[in-house]
């Protein structure tokens, strides 16, 4: 290989790639937890019969299905709800309801495109073994409180359910072998125009009549029962901007009840959640028959969408806060007393390492990686037993007893 | 599959195991960065030719190669330092020195054992970029202050060099052709008995005068200049229990300098960092020609002897730390009400879903999962306005009112 690289659909995530993630992912995570979700984690590899046979041949096609070297057929997983239903067949004492979060990759031969890649993050929250509508409620809870946490404040948290979709069907005397070619049509109405979906929906042999019932009947729609609990306790949960959506779909295959999405509308995002209750697929995937509900967040979205539009400008690109150079070889000692001390205070601290480098390249390093603050401690400054401190920012150098130091930079 | 499970040498972490593993990486990571190191992450699969023709015949039959949907040869990460060799050729305008430290699983189709799996957690920490001794030093220094932090005391961070190594050879006027062998012999001199080593050595030809000589040699050893100074610069970074030992042996292909390694007595864990300069090995992994120094910690092991021998027992086993249960269905709002502003207060809490369901089970529930606090919410207490709280560590059952909740179980 004459140019190093990744492959296509792989990501390094340098360390200021980093940076945001680890925020996004701790923000996320404290927020599941404050509602009783645990962290799980499972294998990057599992038999490849665990993986296939569950979500059809073309999803198979995406899977990455190989022989290990002990000659085992083997996969990387495809999602986290495959390994979710093993984990729960696999450990049948697990105390139910089951509350877990899981962040890890997930892998799918996929064509590349913006915030889609071959290997992604997952991240799914779930609790399994209770047909509560207050699970179903928590999950659109924590939705609002992480995006309010990630301080996206302007979104939508969409959500409708299967019941209600295939009873519009059935009142527009839609036969029911059309039901699903009907729904993946109503799903485009918030893109295209209500003209534009009525015509598809003729090309589908729908009657006129069908399709003026179909529109009456979206019109007229209102939460069920169940589903008007679950937005009530959503509501008195804290969740914000939850709204009942008729023309909402999501896979009819995969869900059972209710269906969530949602749309962050500012900055422009689109859909970042989509979730559910569903109530057989563990079961339809392997595993035992438990009911659950749960949501999976777009986590490189999130991370893509923040990096690419600086929303969090004040988020330091390095953990690092200041880099204490080393004036000559003959002060080296000194800095780095200096930097243990800074430590001590719970500054990061990095000591540039090589006493023979001019001053100015120090300076320039601190500047390459986004190091906010440099220490100088030279003859003058060691004398008056101070430190000159330089906000690499303003470019303002202030001279700082050695004990203050923290008050400056924090 | 009747049975499900994972693959031999492949693990589920359930919640319980997490959150020790959680609480370890958060505190290495801290440390990682108060020295100035940030985070890199690097695929899962690499080009299989990234990852090939580096570590020999035997590595490449451990290693998970296979033929991607497309048709590429790929392959599982072997190590983290060959990424970090290709990172360093892929990105030539990383600022250097470049600190990096890297947490993430490597695959090895290794026979497995305790503590050694196919998909292990490496943990790496590496400054890429200078030969300064500062930078070995700090390694030394992050060593320490990693297990002070993770609250192991009694540990002894070996140190010693190539350079002697080899000196000690020709001093014992043994044959340069032989050193390696030798070497590997001096290697057991901290299981086997002097006279057990002799007679290995003589089974290779060495004279006794060349053993007697290299035994003398090896009392006499004294760290060379730079291996003293390196030390000398470590203790002044406040690493602890640094010593120079010159039977310490690490891999020679690999290492070009100073080298490292962990034992930690109490818990009798054995070795858990290994590491070293290897000036040479980025450039000979198909790298840039950069020097570099480092150190792996063993996670794994670090993770596993923690949750075996019970050293954390203060560790709540669950992040959440009160379960409100609820009463009766008709109070099922207060019980929400009481979560509410319980998370409002920053306390992780986890609403029972099933108002249904006896009180009884669902403390129960509380106790399975390891909840610290329940908190029982019925018509006697909301009457006074007050709550149960129950410890289910102890038992003890106290009455208290709302807004004194945080008090109690903080």
């Amino acid at each position: 290989m004459t140019t190093p690289q990744t492959l296509k659909g792989f990501r390094d995530f340098l360390p200021e790639t980093m940076t945001i993630r680890n925020k996004v992912i701790t923000t996320l995570k404290a927020v599941f937890e404050s509602y009783g979700f645990s962290e799980l984690q499972t294998p990057t590899l599992e038999y490849a019969e665990v993986l296939t046979g569950k979500y059809g041949e073309e999803a198979e096609k995406l899977m990455y299905l190989f022989k290990d070297p002990g000659g085992r057929n083997v996969g990387l997983k495809y999602d986290l709800t495959v390994p979710l239903a093993r984990v729960m067949g696999q450990y049948p004492d697990l105390p139910k309801p089951f509350k877990r979060y899981q962040i890890q990759p997930a892998f799918r031969a996929e064509n590349t495109q913006k915030s889609r890649y071959r290997e992604f993050y997952q991240c799914d929250i779930d609790t399994v073994g209770t047909t509560s509508p207050v699970s179903d409620a928590e999950i659109l809870a924590v939705i609002s409180d992480s995006l309010k946490a990630l301080k996206f404040s302007d979104f939508t948290i969409r959500v409708n359910s299967r019941q209600i979709l295939f009873d519009l069907i059935i009142k527009s005397n839609i036969p029911s072998n059309k039901s699903l070619s009907v729904l993946q049509s109503i799903d485009k109405l918030d893109k295209k125009t209500r003209e534009e979906v009525s015509l598809e929906l003729e090309s589908k042999q729908i009657t006129p009549l069908q399709i003026k019932d179909l529109f009456y009947c979206l019109e007229k729609a209102q939460p069920d029962p169940q589903l008007k609990e679950i937005i009530d306790l959503a509501k008195k949960m804290g969740a914000k901007n939850v709204k009942f959506d008729p023309i909402l779909i999501r896979g009819l295959d995969y869900y059972t009840g209710a269906i969530f999405e949602t749309m962050v509308e500012k900055p422009k995002i689109g859909s970042i959640t989509g979730g559910g209750r569903y109530d057989q697929l563990i079961k339809n995937l392997g595993g035992p028959d438990l009911p659950a509900v749960g949501t999976t967040i777009g986590l490189d979205r999130i991370c893509d969408v923040i990096s690419d539009l600086n929303l969090w400008p004040d988020l330091p690109v390095s953990p690092t806060r200041v880099l204490v150079t080393v004036f000559s070889p003959d002060l080296l000692n000194n800095s780095l007393s200096l930097s243990k001390s800074l430590r001590t205070q719970n500054i990061n601290t990095e000591l540039y390492p090589d006493p023979n480098i001019k001053l100015d390249k120090q300076l320039r390093y601190a500047s390459a990686k986004g190091i906010p603050f440099v220490a100088i401690l030279g003859p003058e400054e060691l004398e008056k037993n101070i430190v000159t401190l330089k906000n690499m920012a303003t470019g303002e150098q202030v001279k700082v007893p050695q004990n203050e130091i923290q008050s400056y930079i924090s």
